[in-house]
């Protein structure tokens, strides 16, 4: 069986479980406690960071970018990376966006300070660092706002990893109670457009020890 | 004509113009101070990062890592991420490693404050990050030897885009004066070999003002 290497508010692991459901390859979770810093795991991957994708001939890939641009062209019957040049490289510009933008921004400053530091025993969060990520995550919300309005999905007409990124992040901080949907009402809507697809259902049903998603989380009609 | 933003010593434009030399697609360089945020700049690149490509048809590509993957797709004759789908994603994955881990630890450190923070009027830089920057390059000379003496290229055994993401930063901090090669001689071979390719010699003239590169920098034979 294939296997994914993961920690569930990973927003990177989110994003590689995604796409994984839509593309409907199986495959098994394996939690990797990354500060644990395993031997084994090092060797499959140096930089020590999750996902990693074990498949069941043996190819190990590491790095959600790596992983998915794997993923897109092992099983390209359901593309998430569009189709022509103009289309691949909006999409890849998009989802750095998430992938660099808003996981420094705002996850580093709130899911970092506020899951993994007390997860990896590194000290109490920093509440300067969590003002900046709520900051950011408002100026964020309106980004995805401004891109809701003027395309269907981020980026572009069709649903891609750059939809995929950024849920990923936000479904994360959604877990931990962070994001006030009522700041825009147009992220909220293409969120709840991704929410509702069936690749999304698993990410609904996590459950993490120490943490209660709030009542909208599993909410379709949140 | 193809033009490629840019500044000088950004690694991540540095990687590009290595992959555009390598591939022998001419372009032509313009000067992006992003620290001005130019709104027609940031029209075409809303993270206001260098580089960003613009090909003559008008497509416009931000961000190192959709811009080389386009290359990759669009101009496929020399093909600089593999062929195998083992070989891409052990490309992609080490790729990553520099663009990420190399990128926030060394020079983001070293780079960044001693050459984007003043030259933006952003206060001086802080002694400790330098201090951890210069931990951090001695540590990942050390992974590069480890790669060098068990592999021809960093990723396998032809030469791929993660040599040029690697000597992209290595040969900006380079061009300030900040690597000690006798650390690690296997680092230094490798180096070498990549740094006496054709396409890397654009890089060696480089001029900064401000800056003059120690003697060995544009030495093939350092």
């Amino acid at each position: 069986m294939r296997i994914l290497h993961h920690l569930p508010l990973s927003p990177f692991a989110r994003k590689v479980r995604l796409v994984l459901a839509e593309k409907r390859l199986p495959f098994e979770l394996k939690l990797e406690r990354t500060w644990e810093r395993r031997p084994e795991y090092l060797a499959m991957n140096p930089a020590g960071t999750v996902p990693t994708l074990v498949e069941e001939n043996g190819l190990v890939v590491p790095h959600s970018n790596a992983i998915c641009e794997y993923l897109d062209e092992a099983y390209p019957d359901i593309s998430l990376i569009g189709r022509t040049l103009a289309e691949r490289a909006e999409i890849r510009a998009v989802t750095a966006w998430f992938d660099e933008r808003f996981a420094t921004e705002v996850s580093r400053n709130l899911l970092y300070e506020k899951v993994m530091k007390p997860a990896a025993k590194r000290g109490a969060p920093d509440p300067s660092r969590i003002r900046d990520g709520y900051a950011a995550l408002r100026a964020h919300l309106g980004h995805i706002g401004f891109l809701a309005e003027r395309r269907k999905y981020l980026a572009g007409a069709n649903l891609s990893l750059a939809d995929f990124a950024a849920a990923a992040h936000l479904s994360a901080l959604d877990f931990i109670g962070d994001i006030d949907w009522s700041v825009n009402p147009a992220a909220r809507e293409w969120y709840a457009r991704i929410k509702s697809r069936p690749a999304f259902r698993p990410l609904l049903n996590d459950r993490v020890s120490g943490f209660t998603p709030p009542p909208h989380y599993a909410d379709l009609d949140f």
